[in-house]
Formats: structure tokens, C-alpha cells, sequence
């Protein structure tokens, strides 16, 4: 397999997360998302991927070598193609919690913390774009925070790690990024404290990936 | 079962088409997302869904009421609880374009539009938000185009109807609301007019639900 990947793009991280967790091997390609104006949006990259963005997954399946885009399209694939260990629970209200919890975070937090909509809001609108991450954030870090409540155990749902452990670690990091106070988020971050214990996440961590920068 | 919904929400849209694909009666509760400041952010409504979003859903399984949000964890569960009629298909790639496609829309599109960012950027950025809408919606919809021209058959992902096609419906009906300009979507234009010709799309309508204003 290969991964197009930026080593910090929350959407990739998850990803590496969950190859590491699965224990499949990969190749790292890295697609720099700031140098040359973006290299996503190369030719070359956008006839991979028209969406201009990672990650991106290569696999071969049945044959044939396909690709994935979008992080939760590529989790689900890994999920049904190598279920264990797993990153869904058996039950189906368990699995709906941790898709509503990852989803919290991909579709109404992430988004907004995106680099080109950060770019838009800077360049375009001449708002701050910092003050503009952190407004999203902290709503949806909110609603993640009392929902997880109900929800954890050891990790974000239950004492098993799912695909909602993988959502909510890389945008903590992002949080911080942007200097959120994350006090409020006492469940949050005993979760992701819990998650650094373990192999997968430490591998897959922004600064061990080879196109990191210091 | 009951469904909050906003006869405009594009998320909850989605949902109202997948409970009437499936065959499921529903108990309509009307959210309105922007009278009284949005009806959404009420404390009663907080209490159900930190998010202050719909669709939420309330169901019962196990003998016990149980509540989710988020489109694509409760469509996920329906598709799990009644997997008849399928809303996935059954080849594991199949059912990565579908996802796929799907959250091109879930989370590289509709969170530009919402409501609360909408507000954000005409009130505190002083943007226009129309522009900021039609230029998210014109870059996914490029990407979506591109994508279904290699999964479309009759429907976005082949010949049945899928969740790629609940996403992309109610996105279009957003994309007319800025006035974008659809004649480079071909494909994507197709598709929806098949999906409208089906009962569950059209009871799904936003002009059908109860709340519904002229």
C-alpha cells in the first residue's frame, strides 16, 4: 500500500493511525501541502485525487491497484478488509456512538481548520484566522467533550480503541496549534493521554513521519 | 422513532431520504434553525445534542431510547439495523467510492454552508457569504463531478441507489440556493434527476415537511 500523506494533516494522521493499528505496512509519500503553493494541487496530484487533498490511499484489491480519498471512507475500507483488531464495536449503538463522536470532529471541527479555508479567511476576508480555528474548535470540542461523558471508558468509547480515539488525538494537536486552553476538556485529554501509551498512535505522530520539519 | 429535523437542512435531508428508502415511520420535530436566535441552541435542545445540530435521531433499541446525530452515524445504523433495502452496496470497494463520495459533500462541502459560518463570516468577517459558499461548493462539486464520472451508472455509485446519492441531492438544492452555476456538473445533475424520480427522495423534499415555508 501506499499513503499520501502530510506529516501534519489531522486527516492523514488518523489514517496512519489506523494502518499501524491494523498492522499493515506502507509506503510514505509525502505531498507537501504548503511548498510550490500547495502540492495538491498539482496536475499530477489532481488527477489522483480531484478533491486536492490526503490522504490518499493506493491498495490493490482483487487484482487491480485503486485509491481511496477521505479519511473516513479509507477507515471504514481498512475496517471491512481487516477487521481485527478491530476499531469498531460489536454492538451497533456502540458503533453509532463512535462514528458520532469521529464525525463531530470531521465534519464540524476539521473543516474549519483546514489550510485553505484558513488562507481564505486570512488573505480574502483579512480576519484572524487563529481566532477564526479556535471559534469552531471550541464548540465542537464542547459537544465532543459532554458527549464523551456518556461514552468513555479507558478511551473515547468504552475500553477498547475505536475510530473515534483516531479523530480525537490529531485534532487535540491542532487545538494546541492554535492555543486553545484546553482545560474545559478534562475528558478529552485524559483519552488522548491514554492513546499516547500505545504503539500505533506514537508511531504515527506528526513528528516521526518523514517529511517532518523541526 | 423520532426525527429533530430543519425542512432546509441539507443533514437532515439526507437522513428523511434514508428512514423513507428504508421504509421507516418517523415522528417529524421541527428545529427552526434561525428563529429565535436558532431554536437549536436552546438549553433544552443543547441537553439532547451538544452540537446544537440537526438531524438527531431518537430511537429505540434494546428496549431502551437511545439518541444520534450526525448524518452519516445514524445513516451507518439504519443501514446496519435494516439492511433491507441497502443503502451500501455489498463489494467492499464499491462501498469505499460510495463513502467516499459521500464525505466529499458531508465534510468538503456542506460545513462551508452552515448556518452558524455563514453568520460568522457576513457578521464578524463582513464577507460575503454567498461568494464564501460558491467557492467551497465549486471546488467540491468539481472534485464530485470528476469522481462519479469514473462510479456513476444510473446513481452516483453504480445502479442502485446508495448513501453517495443522499449526500449529493440535497447538496445541489444548496448550490441553486448561491446561484451557482450547475451546467459544469453534467453528471452530477443526471444522477439527482434519477434520484428524483423516487418516491423517498421526493417525500424527503424540503418543500414536503411539515415546517416548510413558502
Amino acid at each position: 500500500m501506499k499513503l499520501y500523506s502530510y506529516w501534519r494533516s489531522s486527516c492523514s494522521w488518523r489514517v496512519r493511525i489506523g494502518l499501524h493499528w491494523k498492522g499493515q505496512r506502507y509506503e510514505y509519500l509525502a505531498v507537501h501541502l504548503l511548498k510550490d503553493g500547495g502540492q495538491q494541487k498539482s496536475d499530477a496530484y489532481t488527477e489522483l485525487n480531484a478533491m486536492q487533498s490526503v490522504p490518499l490511499l493506493e491498495v490493490e484489491d482483487g487484482g487491480e491497484v485503486r485509491r481511496i480519498a477521505q479519511s473516513m471512507a479509507i477507515l471504514e475500507y481498512l475496517e471491512e478488509r481487516w477487521p481485527d483488531p478491530p476499531l469498531l464495536p460489536a454492538d451497533r449503538l456502540a458503533r453509532a456512538q463512535v462514528r458520532q463522536a469521529a464525525e463531530i470532529v470531521n465534519s464540524g471541527i476539521q473543516p474549519y481548520q483546514n489550510t485553505s479555508v484558513q488562507r481564505y479567511v486570512k488573505h480574502e476576508l483579512h480576519g484572524d484566522e487563529k481566532a477564526w480555528t479556535r471559534r469552531f474548535l471550541a464548540h465542537g470540542l464542547t459537544a465532543l467533550e459532554v458527549f464523551l461523558r456518556g461514552t468513555s471508558g479507558k478511551y473515547a468509547v468504552g475500553d477498547q480503541v475505536t475510530l473515534a480515539d483516531l479523530y480525537l488525538v490529531p485534532q487535540l494537536y491542532g487545538a494546541r496549534r492554535v492555543e486553545l486552553n484546553l482545560s474545559p476538556f478534562p475528558t478529552l485529554t485524559r483519552v488522548e493521554a491514554a492513546c499516547n501509551l500505545l504503539p500505533a498512535f506514537q508511531t504515527a505522530h506528526p513528528d516521526r513521519q518523514p517529511d517532518a520539519e523541526r
